[in-house]
């Protein structure tokens, strides 16, 4: 089995006392973690990482986005919800291939690999063509075919057969790095009938659910006049949380749905920065979450056509700076808990659950971060200074199930320079091609 | 006189028609901006740049930082903003020396120029030593002895007559790159009597004055009550506003404040990083002071005890993120009128009125972003990317004044290795130090 041993780093365990080591070495055995502490001088070792000055800590897991989506990253500015959605992004999204949505999620993998993230939680279409980049990369993830009906009856995707074959297909694939799971795509645009049949697919086949739930107080407002119900109470209604849920945003939650959600363990992601830059109202904060009994909250970047990046750490540093700010309280929400919900939350949100605590017998996901920096100095809290000033570019290097993704900086597992052109040549393509047509229709 | 040629960079001129330019080159001359578009390929340069695939932009000037509290990085975390200033803040600084103002700027400095920032208004102790590290670094500042007052009488800081010496001795010294303006900490700790004589002061020696204002509703109400006027009316009737102000925060204003703010033409300074870490309401928004015709908003870092780093880029997209949320308006605060406040209009607010816009004839302050990276393609929106994707460590090349002070991430004017460790060294010294006093204090 080959071997890294990583000598001298600083590292955040995210154990559940929260230990922090210094200047200590990690020795990856295989996929897992088989020592952390002091390694024997006379191991062996295929690969010898010198840490000092670096800190290692569990890699990130994005709990929900839209990875090729890249392709239209700066691509509707300013706008509207409605505007930004209606006359920029399906319009350019109806003229993507499955071959684009390979590139645009290469191009995320680059991105995602080189700002710490080891795992991410997809959410979008052709997602054969984004899992041969996951098999590709080295990363992790669970991937979703999106869903929806349009009316009661007309079903846009790939229906149920085609659903079920791409997760015969892949899961467990990569050696165990791909997880798949049911993508319809929300309460609002899936009838009950559907999200029925979706329901019967998850217990037939033993699979997650990962949809949109409940992002604005209108949503709320439609579901309970057409359904009499909040979207929570109606996809409790209809079993959906019988099986493992990833609830993206619910940002407008009833008491009652929050004792649902409570209940039945569903996973919440948020995407803070998505709802700052689209101006979406989060009605019911983190902290009001963990005050119901809400454990599961997990982060995620959301696609970057409304992010526009996907570096988890500035998704850490927002969720932590928008939960003091809008409580008004500087002492909620503390730098370790968002590091928790960035890592070990996500992981178990997507079925990695050996992963976000660096220990022993753990899988060995995790990244090491810069501290020979100017912003990173002094070093007086490591986990404040990881949260507060670190960037994505400031890891160094990433592991996935003990295999090195990036070393100082370099990625080992995918060619960047081709993604960077083919990906910016594709996306060009892409709304450039729409563009026209739009023009011709309003001729 | 040295010369500079960038070739092949796309321009972000952030002239009065935001003028982009695709594949341009500028030649530098000197201190300035000789030519930006095509230049003749017979010219000879001391130094050429390959900027393929690179932006081009003013450099930032950071509007409002105390830059020796690098020290207090981390120091003083998820606590309210009492506890932050008397139990931290205040016992940490009390241990402070003069060299280690020196050091921690030096860190700073290093900080600032990694990412892309060229000219910083600081506002602390020591300031003499502050201004050896602009000397040193290349970068240009406007500095401020800070002075307090504590009940009528007492006085806290340097004093008028130091304060004129510390200003004759560095105004526009470091070939001009020095500029020095009073700093009166703020209304609700300096007494009228002595805010006075800070006007008669600027009167005299021609300074600006660079101070905090309006912070919170609370501060608005006690001067309300102690002296029968907001902030900003009191300062107005001390005749602060006759001469050039910066008014830092100024997050809590009446309608009367905005419109006397506008008539005397007074840069206001913005810090939303400060603002969400240590849960501070922004009564007055961005977009109610433009409104009201203020059109001089700088934005700035604070200090990093409280931010807790000096990136502008993330102040820029947290000022945009910020602002789009509280308005409930993705269309608030464009990314262009972002850039603009955290180059030229800060530019203007620390006197360097020929930098902030890329044009030939214009001060040579410009830095290069590298875009051949994942996050910051496809490039639809060149703004757009660099305000929501890019980081300061995307910044390749910082030039202040026609003189590179970075190539390649590699700083040239500083010693960077030996100033972090010496402000390390002396920063855990001196928290050390503090803390076994509060104990023996406590004992």
């Amino acid at each position: 089995m080959a071997t890294i041993w990583i000598k001298h780093a600083d590292v955040i365990t995210l154990n559940e006392h929260g230990t922090l080591l210094h200047d200590a070495d990690i020795l990856i055995e295989g996929t897992r973690i088989k020592t952390i502490g002091t390694v024997p001088p006379d191991t062996q070792a295929d690969e010898i990482i010198n840490a000092a000055g670096y800190v290692a800590l569990p890699g990130f897991f994005n709990a929900h986005c839209h990875a090729p989506m890249t392709f239209e990253r700066g691509w509707a500015e300013d706008l509207p919800f409605p505007r930004w959605l209606n006359e920029k992004i399906w319009v350019a999204e109806s003229a993507l291939t499955p071959d684009d949505v390979y590139w645009g999620a290469a191009l995320a993998a680059c991105e995602m690999i080189r700002s710490g993230t080891v795992g991410f939680n997809d959410h979008y279409f052709h997602m054969n063509r984004v899992a041969e980049v996951v098999e590709q990369s080295g990363l992790k993830a669970m991937l979703a075919w999106c869903t929806f009906g349009i009316g009661d009856d007309k079903e846009i995707g790939p229906g149920a057969d085609a659903q079920i074959a791409f997760s015969r297909e892949w899961q467990n694939a990569a050696e165990g790095r791909i997880h798949t799971c049911l993508g319809p795509h929300s309460p609002y645009v899936c009838p009950p009938e559907f999200l029925k049949k979706i329901v019967e697919l998850a217990g037939q086949y033993d699979m997650a659910i990962h949809l949109h739930v409940a992002e604005s107080s209108e949503q709320v407002e439609n579901s309970q006049q057409r359904h009499g119900q909040t979207p929570v109470e109606q996809l409790n209604t209809l079993g959906v949380f019988e099986h493992r849920t990833i609830a993206a945003h619910s940002l407008a939650l009833t008491p009652t749905d929050c004792a649902i959600l409570a209940e039945k363990g569903v996973f919440i992601t948020r995407t803070p920065i998505t709802y700052m830059k689209l101006a979406m109202p989060i009605r019911t904060l983190i902290s009001e979450l963990r005050a119901a009994g809400i454990t599961r909250i997990a982060l995620g970047s959301d696609g970057p056509a409304s992010n526009a990046d996907m570096d988890m750490l500035a998704v850490v540093r927002q969720t932590v700076l928008l939960e003091k700010y809008l409580r008004v309280d500087p002492e909620a929400l503390p730098g370790d808990t968002a590091l928790r919900m960035a890592t070990q939350t996500g992981a178990q949100a997507l079925g990695f659950n050996e992963s976000g605590v660096l220990a022993e017998g753990r899988t060995a996901d995790l990244i090491l971060v810069n501290f020979n920096q100017p912003h990173l100095r002094p070093r007086h809290d490591l986990v404040a200074n990881l949260v507060h000033s670190a960037k994505g570019a400031d890891v160094t290097h990433v592991i996935s199930d003990g295999k090195l993704l990036m070393r100082d900086r370099i990625l080992l597992t995918l060619d960047e320079k081709r993604i960077l052109d083919e990906a910016e040549r594709r996306a060009f393509r892409m709304v450039n091609q729409n563009m026209n047509q739009v023009r011709e229709y309003q001729a």
